[in-house]
């Protein structure tokens, strides 16, 4: 009995998103870390023009010193064991300041390719679409998981934005690409089982890459997801403020951006402190 | 069996609190709203040399997105609401990435001038203790309201930091004293019934103050609370940093700030994301 509510639920959900790729001509932004989970600084950010925001249960781990972790590496660790209805708390709460306008798509224990076994539950689904998500970001590495997750997500009104990795990165993150020609196969795969946008883990470790560049490697990589899919892309890993240029030129609809917001707030508070105390 | 040992654990916490007046020369910062909350800009803050944190119930109900509230003026009329329990868990986070060398003294719902009555329970202060509080950080209004609230504090081993407000304050931080000569025989009550530090609430409002400078009404005040007290003082509101200096010269040894480092937090999410929309 809810299955056409659902529909237009995700409907809803994925229109904001291409209101706001039209809006920036082609290119926007999913402002995750600190701004996707801290209510005062998720309004800052939508103030300052994001559309879409991204809360997460390893960031939510590192605000809450869960487990004491103070790196995203050390968080990756934990963040499995995190209580999912903490994510449905920041997604109600983030909710809360920005509105209905804004589109909000939350990681969750079980949604990533988690090291225990981490099952979501049908009740999980439910939870965090009353608690006011538009979608899921899913890291998960097999289409088979993917597919489940998709499945769940799309009966109680929940967009899914999942991706593709490399078998070689550090942490796995999505389904896993070795070449250009694999990632486009992958890409049209996951689009097939119902991912309502696909993005691609850059893998950036910088290395040997020249200033406000990417490697050739990912720009072809990335090249090869556009040209395969027709849902919205993303590029997520390793983006900041001299390489991102590069990233939005490759036709990547959303820049996935955290880590370099949050250590822009961090030096903003490591200056405003130490005025205090000069 | 416990009173000796919580002593000793308070005798610890205001150690903590002396060194850090000391090494700052007779001064030290009191680092609170969202340096207070999240755990990954206390860290920031500590690493750039706070020492004192102060996490509360309404900026976390801000961080929470509570009851959608986005203003401190709107976090003081529900913070009341906000479960005890949360503000043990952020303590609890934050002492996990700051370490044992960190004073942390807590604002709770029942130790603020609440709205609605709201009861601090003896297990309340014990399991803000157990969760790693240093202290209690309290506005409460009347001597009588802070004296139980010492008491309980002092048996399970937390320190209190007490203020003192004007009659005419638009929100009541303190107890009431009109003047310089009552503000010194405040004091002297407040240490009296044991704080362990006295702050006094500027209630600035900078309307025809010049820049840089404070009130010569709120100099006075601040000089009259530190000549009356031998417990370290503190001063708190509308301090920044174009303000500071003019505060730390009339004696005060604990500048808290909070909002004005949320505001340059605030500031450099702003920046950062407009970068990416550019």
């Amino acid at each position: 009995m809810i299955s056409g509510d659902m529909s237009n639920k995700r409907r809803r959900a994925m229109a904001k998103v291409h209101a706001a790729i039209k809006d920036g001509g082609g290119t926007t932004l999913l402002s995750t870390g600190i701004t996707g989970d801290d209510a005062r600084l998720a309004k800052a950010a939508v103030d300052a023009g994001a559309r879409l925001l991204e809360p997460n249960h390893p960031a939510v781990a590192l605000a809450r010193g869960f487990r004491g972790v103070t790196t995203m590496h050390a968080a990756e660790k934990v963040r499995h064991r995190l209580p999912l209805r903490i994510m449905a708390e920041v997604v109600e709460g983030v909710r809360n300041v920005v509105g209905d306008d804004i589109f909000i798509t939350v990681g969750v224990p079980g949604g990533f390719t988690e090291l225990l076994p981490t099952v979501l539950r049908e009740e999980d689904f439910l939870l965090l679409s009353q608690a006011g998500a538009d979608g899921l970001h899913i890291h998960k590495s097999t289409l088979p998981d993917l597919e489940d997750v998709v499945r769940l997500a799309h009966r109680y009104g929940l967009s899914v934005d999942a991706y593709i990795g490399h078998p070689d990165d550090l942490h796995t993150f999505g389904l896993p690409a070795l070449d250009p020609e694999e990632v486009a196969r992958v890409a049209k795969d996951m689009q097939a089982v119902g991912c309502d946008m696909i993005g691609l883990m850059t893998g950036m470790s910088y290395e040997g890459v020249a200033a406000g560049d990417i490697p050739a490697v990912i720009k072809e990589r990335l090249a090869a997801l556009v040209e395969s899919v027709a849902v919205p892309t993303l590029a997520e890993g390793g983006i900041n403020p001299s390489n991102f240029k590069a990233c939005r030129n490759s036709g990547g609809n959303i820049l996935v951006v955290g880590t370099s917001i949050d250590d822009q707030a961090r030096q903003a508070v490591t200056e405003a402190v130490k005025v205090y105390l000069g």
